[in-house]
C-alpha cells in the first residue's frame, strides 16, 4: 500500500530528485508539497517546484502549498552560491502556476490530522513549517506517522560552518523546537552518512547521462551547479541527502543501521548555531530520534537511475533540457 | 470613532483589567481576544477570559480565540507562584464556554487583513501569537495600525530576573522576531515607566473598594494575590502594566513622553534570557519602536477606578465576589 | 591611618583625576599604580600614569606596574573614539620612565599577601588584572580587604551598549570570574549612581577652572575631550565614576546608601555581553557585593575641588597646559 | 639531540603514561611539569605526579610547578568519576614532596623565555596555563617552539558531552584563547584520531601485563579504572590521547597525516559549551593550527610499550603494585 506522504522542500537541486521521487514511485502517495525557506528565493523554489511537477509529467497532480518564507526568528540565509537558481537554468512557462490558498503550514496540520498516524513526512529543507506547525496544533506531532529530517552531522562535519549543516543553521529554533516536540523521528545526518553513501560520483554521473532520457536529462543539468560546488570542496560527485531521506520514506528496506539518539540543536552558539548534538546513549539523555547510521548505497544508486530511466514526457515544454 | 482592537493576552490579574478596559470602553470596538500561553495554565487563561466578559457584561458578545499554547521554541514557563489562578478565586459556570474554532494566530491575520492599518492589538502576554501571525502572513506587520507591547524594562530591572521582564522572558526568540518585523510598535516597559507611573497604592484601593460596585468587587477580588506577591518583593501596590497598554491603545491622550528607540531582545545569554535592550539612540542603530517613557498616572487611575464605577451586571453569577 | 591602596586602571582621563586622589590624599598610602588593558593604547596609559604622578608631584614615589595587556580571553577594545589620548593632548618627556620589573598581577598578589585583609583595592579599569590575580594565588580573594569596582549598571543604562558599562564589557569574563571569586566587593555602577551624582555640570567646571592651580589646569585640559564626547550623548558634564570610587575607598562617608546585591555578569550574550545583573534580594540568590545606591555629590564635588585647589608643582615641565 | 620539554598536565591515568614518556624517554630534556586543574583534585594530581617520577626512577630530577587551580573564568569540574584517584589507587610516603615555590605559569613564561623557539609544550590538560602564560607575557606565545594541544575534536564526537571533549569542556575560554594567541600548534583530536589508533585492546593490555615490570605493573595499576569506564561507553580498551600527545612531541615520526585548520572553540552555547570548531579549508578561515590525522599506530604502541619494558626501580616503594 503506497505511503502517504508530503514533502517539505527548499526545492533546488537535490531536493528536485527527492521530488521525483515522491512523484514517481509507486509506493508513494504524495499528498502536497509544502515550500518552506531555504536554499534559493521564496519564489524561485516554488518555480522549480513546479517545474520539477512538471518533469515528472505530473503538473496539476499534486498540490503546492507555500508556507513559512523565513525563519522562526532569524532572518533568511541562502544558498544560493552553492545551487544558483536551483535547477541549472532549466525554464518552462510557469505564469498559469500558482502555489495553493491554503498555507503550508496549514495543510501539513490538516493532512496529518486526516490521517492520525499514517503520514510520512520527509521534511528536507529547514523546519520552520514542521516547527510552526507543531506550535500551531499540539496533535500534529502525534498525529504524523514519521517525520523522517534530513538534517544535522552524527557527530562528524557540517557544511556550512566546520559545525552546521545548512538546514539546521538557517533554522536552528525551529530544528531545536522539533525535535523536542515528541514526534517519530527518523534523521538523515549530512556526515557521515549521506557524505559517504550518497554521492553520485563519476561512474555513476555517466551512467545516468548515458540514460538519455528525459528524466536523466532534466537530473544532470539540474545537478550540474551543486556537482561543481561539491568539487570546489573536496566532494567528488553530486550529493543526495534529499533524495536519499525520500527514498527512506518509501523504501525502509534501504536502511541498514540506526540507532536510537538524543537529538537536541544549539540556537545561541558564538560558532556553533545549528550544530545538532547527537547523543549516542552514553550521557544520560532519553532518546528522542533514530539517526540512520548506514544504508545500502547500491541499492540507493539503483533506485534513483531506475526512476530517471522512466519513459516519463514533461506536460509541457521544458527549456534548457 | 472607537478603535477596532485586539487583545492579545495570558489571562490573569491585570490582563483582566485591560480586558474590562476593551470592554466597556466606548472608544474601544473589540474585535477579538486572542489567547497566548503566559501566566497560568492555558485552560485557566480562557477560563479567566470568559469570566472577565462576564464580569463587564458582555459574555458571548466577542470572540476569543486560543493561540499558541507554548512559546515558539522554548517550554512554557508560567508564573503561577505570583498569579495563584489569575482570578482571585471567582468562578462561574462556563462549562457551555469554548474558544471559536479559528486559531488565534490565524484571527490575528484575518483581522488584520480585513482592516489594513486600521487595527490596534494589545499585547499583554508574551510575543508568541503576534511573532507567529508575523511569520505566517508577511503582510500581518503592515497590515496592523499600530502593535501596543506591553512588555520588557526601559535600561531598568526586569522581574522574572534582574534583566527579564516576564513577557519577553517567556518567547524571547517571539519578542526579537517581533521587534525585526516591521512593525508599528509602542512599547510600555515594565520599569520604570509601570512601577513609577501604573502602581494602585493603598489610597486608590481603598477608593476602588469603596466604590462597591459589581465591578469593583471584581477587581478587588482578581488583584489580590498580585497585591500580596508585589508587597512581598517590596512593591506597595497592585501593577497595572496591562491595563495601561490598553488604555493607551484607547487614549493616546495618556501619554506624557515617548522616545523612539531601536529595541531588540536577548535571546542567547546565560543570565540574561529575555532581556529588552533599549537603545536610546546614541549607539547607531535604527529606531523600530516608540518606547512610552512617561504616562499622566492620575489620569490612568481615574480612567480605570471611572470604569470600575459602572454599574454593569454580570450576565451570570460569579461565585466568590 | 591612611588606607593602603592600589588604584587598577586603564589610566585616561577620570582614571588621571582618580589617581590625584590616591597620590594627593593623605588619607591614602598609595601603594602601587597597576596598569590594565582599557580605554586607550596600553603604552600610551602607561604614559598617562606617569603623567598623573608628575603632575601631583610625585612622579617616581610610587611604583607603576604592567599588567595586562589583553582581556583573558578576546582581544582589546579601546574607547579611544570618547578619549583621544587620554589626557587632552598633555605632554611631557617621560623617556626615562619605565613600568616596574615585576608584572602587576604578581605586585597585587604581593602586596595584598604582604597586608592580609588591609589593602583596597580600586579596580577602575576592566577587571583582568584582578582576575588573574585571583586566578594565580587562591589566596588573594581573602587577602585583600575590601574590592571597590568600576562597572556595570545598578539596572540601568549602560554606555558603550544599552546593556553595557565599559569595563564589564571589555572583559566580561574577568568581570564575571571576580564577582564569584569570594572578595569583599563594593561596586560603583555607573548608572543611575554616576550619572546622577558624579557628573560636574558647567557651574562645577567653571569653579575648577577658575582655581587656576596647576592641578585645576590639569583636570581642565585631561578631562576636555570627556566633555565634548558627554555632550554629544547627552550628558551636560563630565564624569567621575573613577575618581568617586577611589574617593569612596578613602572617604566611605560619602556613602550614602548602598544595599547586598547579588552581582553577576554575562559572558555569552548576543546582545548583552558584559552586562552586569545586579539582583536586590527578590530572586534567591546569595549576595556577594555591596552596590552603591547614593552618595553625598555635594561633597564628592567638594572633595575633588579641594584637591585641585593644592597649589602642588610638577617635578618636571608638562607642555600644553 | 634532546627535546626541551615541559608537559602541562592533570595528572591521571594516561596522563602518568606521557609523564613516564617524558621521564624515560632520552629523546626528551624534560624541564618541568606544571600541573593545571582539570581530571582530579589538584593536590592529588600533584601527588600523581611525584608517584610517577618515582616510578620513572627520576623522583627529585624534574621540579614540579603548581599552576592555576581552576579554570580562568569558571568553577572546576572534574572527571573523577572516570578516573577514581587517577591511579588506580597507587600510593608512595610523599610527605616530603612539595610543588616548587615558583608558579606554573611563570615557569611556563620563564622556560619558554630562555629557550625562545625552541621549548616544546605538551598541553595535555585544560589549557589555563598556557592561557595565562600567554596573557601574561605577550611574547610567550612566540617564544614558545611547539605547542602540543591534546584536546576537541576533529569533526567527531566529543567524549564529556556529544559536542566536547574533557580538556577544552573544562576551560574553553582558555582554549579559545590559546587558539587565538599566535602558538605554532599541533592538535592531538580525541575522535576520530585518538578512539581510531591510540586505544590498547586486550592484546596489546596483556602484552604490556605479560612484560611483569615495575613500570608496566604501574601501568596497569594505573590504566585500570579508565579501562572499567571505558568498557561501560563503549570503547574496548585504555584510552592513549595524552600518552600519544607526549610521542608526538618527541618522535614526529609517529605522524602520517595532519592538516593545516582554522580551530576555534565554543564558549557560550547551552550544549556546545568547549566544542572545538575545526575548519578543514573550505570556510575562508585563517589557519591557526597542524591537527593530526593519523599515526603510527603500532608504532606507538611499540613506543609505549619499549618504555614499560624498561627495568627502572623506583627510588622509595610504592604501594599497591
Ligand atoms: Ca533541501
Ligand atoms: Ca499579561
Ligand atoms: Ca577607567
Ligand atoms: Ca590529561
Amino acid at each position: 500500500m503506497p505511503v502517504p506522504l508530503v514533502i517539505d522542500t527548499d526545492t533546488a537541486q537535490d531536493d528536485c530528485i527527492a521530488l521525483l521521487a515522491g512523484l514517481l514511485d509507486p509506493r508513494a502517495d504524495l499528498r502536497a508539497v509544502t515550500m518552506v525557506a531555504g536554499n534559493v528565493g521564496f519564489r524561485r523554489q516554488l518555480r522549480n517546484a513546479f517545474l520539477t511537477l512538471n518533469a515528472a509529467g505530473r503538473l496539476g497532480d499534486v498540490p503546492v502549498h507555500a508556507g513559512c518564507r523565513r525563519p522562526l526568528m532569524r532572518p533568511w540565509t541562502g544558498a544560493e552560491n552553492v545551487h544558483g537558481d536551483g535547477v541549472g537554468g532549466l525554464t518552462m512557462d510557469d505564469t498559469d502556476q500558482a502555489a495553493e490558498d491554503e498555507h503550508g503550514v496549514d495543510a501539513l496540520v490538516r493532512l496529518a490530522a486526516e490521517h492520525p498516524g499514517e503520514l510520512s513526512i520527509a521534511a528536507i529543507g529547514p523546519l520552520t513549517n514542521i516547527a510552526s506547525a507543531a506550535l500551531k496544533d499540539p496533535a500534529f506531532a502525534s498525529n504524523v506517522g514519521t517525520l523522517y529530517v534530513m538534517g544535522g552531522s552524527n557527530n562528524g562535519r557540517g557544511n556550512i560552518t566546520p559545525a552546521a549543516e545548512f538546514n539546521f543553521y538557517v533554522d536552528p529554533e525551529a530544528a531545536k523546537a522539533v525535535f523536542a516536540a515528541g514526534f517519530e523521528i527518523v534523521v538523515v545526518p549530512w556526515h557521515p552518512l549521506t557524505l559517504e553513501r550518497a554521492v553520485f560520483g563519476p561512474d555513476t554521473l555517466t551512467a545516468i547521462e548515458e540514460l538519455d532520457t528525459p528524466l536523466a536529462r532534466f537530473f544532470t543539468r539540474v545537478c550540474g551547479p551543486t556537482l561543481e560546488f561539491d568539487r570546489s570542496v573536496g566532494i567528488d560527485g553530486t550529493t543526495h541527502p534529499d533524495s536519499l531521506t525520500a527514498a527512506l520514506a518509501l523504501h525502509p528496506e534501504l536502511l541498514r543501521a540506526g540507532g536510537r539518539y538524543n537529538v537536541d540543536v544549539e540556537t545561541s552558539g558564538e560558532i556553533t548555531r545549528g550544530y545538532a548534538a547527537m547523543s549516542w546513549g552514553v550521557h544520560g539523555l532519553e532518546p528522542n530520534a533514530t539517526v540512520v547510521e548506514d544504508v545500502d548505497a547500491q541499492a540507493f544508486r539503483d533506485y534513483l537511475t531506475g526512476l530517471l530511466a522512466r519513459p516519463v514526457e514533461p506536460r509541457r515544454p521544458i527549456a534548457g533540457v
